[in-house]
């Protein structure tokens, strides 16, 4: 069993994450900017080198899942000053702490990172092709891969990086800012309007079969790998509206259909082929039933929708 | 003539190319974060809007040359929090500026950008091959460079961006993170001992011939245009070292030899053609005389070496 420490363990994933590693036995701390309930929790902002190191004197881990950070595109532009804190002298921190105190890290990337490429994205692609990242969020995502690159080269740190495309799911709680299934099931709940972007389509990944995946890496890990943990089956937004629709019960009379959205892809293809043969990466959630699962959770969070 | 404002425009290359545009007859203000005794001086952190924001409240400007910046790669790395801050945040507020205020920008940014390419530098290379930034210097330039095309795509924000070398000469300041030629002129001058890398080529350009190229770009605006701006010259660090040591009449002996720096490419070859035609660029202070008028500059302002 292994001693794991989660940067931002209450967010979304992370909190689905330390549900996962415990599960599995393994000694698992949360570490986020609030204070928690959780006795196994230690509040530290990864802005805060000084916060950082009093953990890591005060605990010895062999892994940090460092899933700190601002999400987000437009949560990036309207709030690019906390973006760049804490993504890139965030993640710089926990290099450092690395290089201090001898942890392997696995890294939460994004999928933005693959930028304006709009072919299907492996991982070696921006190896072979210049990409550019269309917004701050996805630069800060690629810094923070450079920056684990050139750790890695110079201090010989040891990260295993990975890519995430749309995960949803129980414990992502809603802002305007989050990811298009947060935003409709809330608001379907609610009764307030949204918009739905024609002619794009999407991947969902269900936030357990990811954090499965995560829990893997721990079992299997190559320093210096990168894994798309990304899935096949694509959809449409009105597609993933009308699901959220069914399952909340809500009236698309609220939905507004607009063209395409500028400066985005229309579609994402990832190949996730090597997630599955190294760390046994598998999507088993249907949309549907996860969708299910998260108005599930919705209404329970939000005491909504009876 | 034109109205233009000068980020960090008390720093080493702001201070030599507001004496540029003065005698050009600009009317030429200057901002940096601390207090100066200019008459056409606004003390701005780039870091806070609001400071910004008070500046184009107040005054109507043609043209900001954002040089207000953290410089070096070991300052970089030594001082990321402020690099951070600096770069990314203080651009992205020079962005939302000009988005709201319509000035246009002539952006300082850096060779380093080409990072692990060593072949020889054109602009577009890096449209063409995939490249990585070495260090977190290099990365916030090229971030700065990313925020810069997407806010043009986005917002129709219109800025010429530039890629210095090794530019040196009177004003640029002692520090130990500073570039090779104030560091060995000022060493030498104080008797100070200091390291030589074997093995490295490098080209140096003279502040007076930059600015005037930097001030040229006022006359011959080119919305999204990209320059270089070297020179062909190549010198090793040796040979540097011993110009140095000539001029400022310092003793070889202080001198260590090492071999290769790691982590940095042993040549730069600037491809500055574009900038030759399109503003005239041209490199005419050859380095010894360079290096004499810079180490008459620091004999002068430290009262050191007669």
């Amino acid at each position: 069993m292994a001693s794991v420490l989660i940067t931002g363990g209450q967010g979304f994933i992370g909190t689905n994450l330390a549900n996962e590693l415990r599960e599995r036995g393994h000694e698992t701390w949360r570490s986020d900017i609030l204070h928690s309930a959780d006795s196994q929790f230690i509040r530290c902002d990864v802005c805060s080198y000084r916060q950082l190191e009093r953990i890591f004197r005060e605990h010895k881990f062999d892994f940090v899942y460092h899933a700190a950070a601002e999400y987000g595109r437009w949560n990036g532009e309207a709030h690019y000053e906390n973006l760049w804190r804490t993504n890139a002298v965030g993640t710089k921190n926990i290099l450092n702490a690395q290089k201090e105190f001898g942890f392997r890290m696995i890294f939460f990337g994004s999928a933005e990172v693959y930028g304006d490429y709009d072919g299907v994205m492996t991982e070696d692609v921006m190896n072979k092709i210049p990409i550019k990242q269309m917004n701050d969020y996805a630069l800060t995502k690629w810094v923070n891969e450079l920056q684990i690159l050139n750790s890695a080269e110079m201090d010989a740190t040891e990260t295993v990086r990975v890519r995430l495309f749309n995960v949803y799911g129980p414990h992502e709680h809603y802002s305007p800012y989050r990811g298009v299934v947060p935003v409709f099931v809330y608001r379907a709940l609610h009764g307030l309007p949204y918009t739905v972007h024609k002619g794009h389509k999407r991947t969902f990944e269900f936030v357990e079969d990811i954090c499965r995946s995560f829990a893997n890496i721990i079992d299997n890990f190559h320093s210096g790998e990168v894994y798309n943990l990304g899935s096949e089956k694509q959809y449409t937004i009105e597609e993933l509206s009308e699901l959220v629709m069914k399952h909340t019960g809500g009236n698309l009379s609220g939905v507004t259909y607009k063209d395409e959205e500028p400066f985005t892809t229309r579609f994402k293809i990832a190949d996730s082929s090597k997630a599955k043969t190294q760390i046994g990466h598998n999507v088993t959630v249907p949309l549907h039933e996860g969708i299910k699962r998260t108005v599930d959770w919705f209404k329970q969070e939000y005491r909504v929708g009876g």
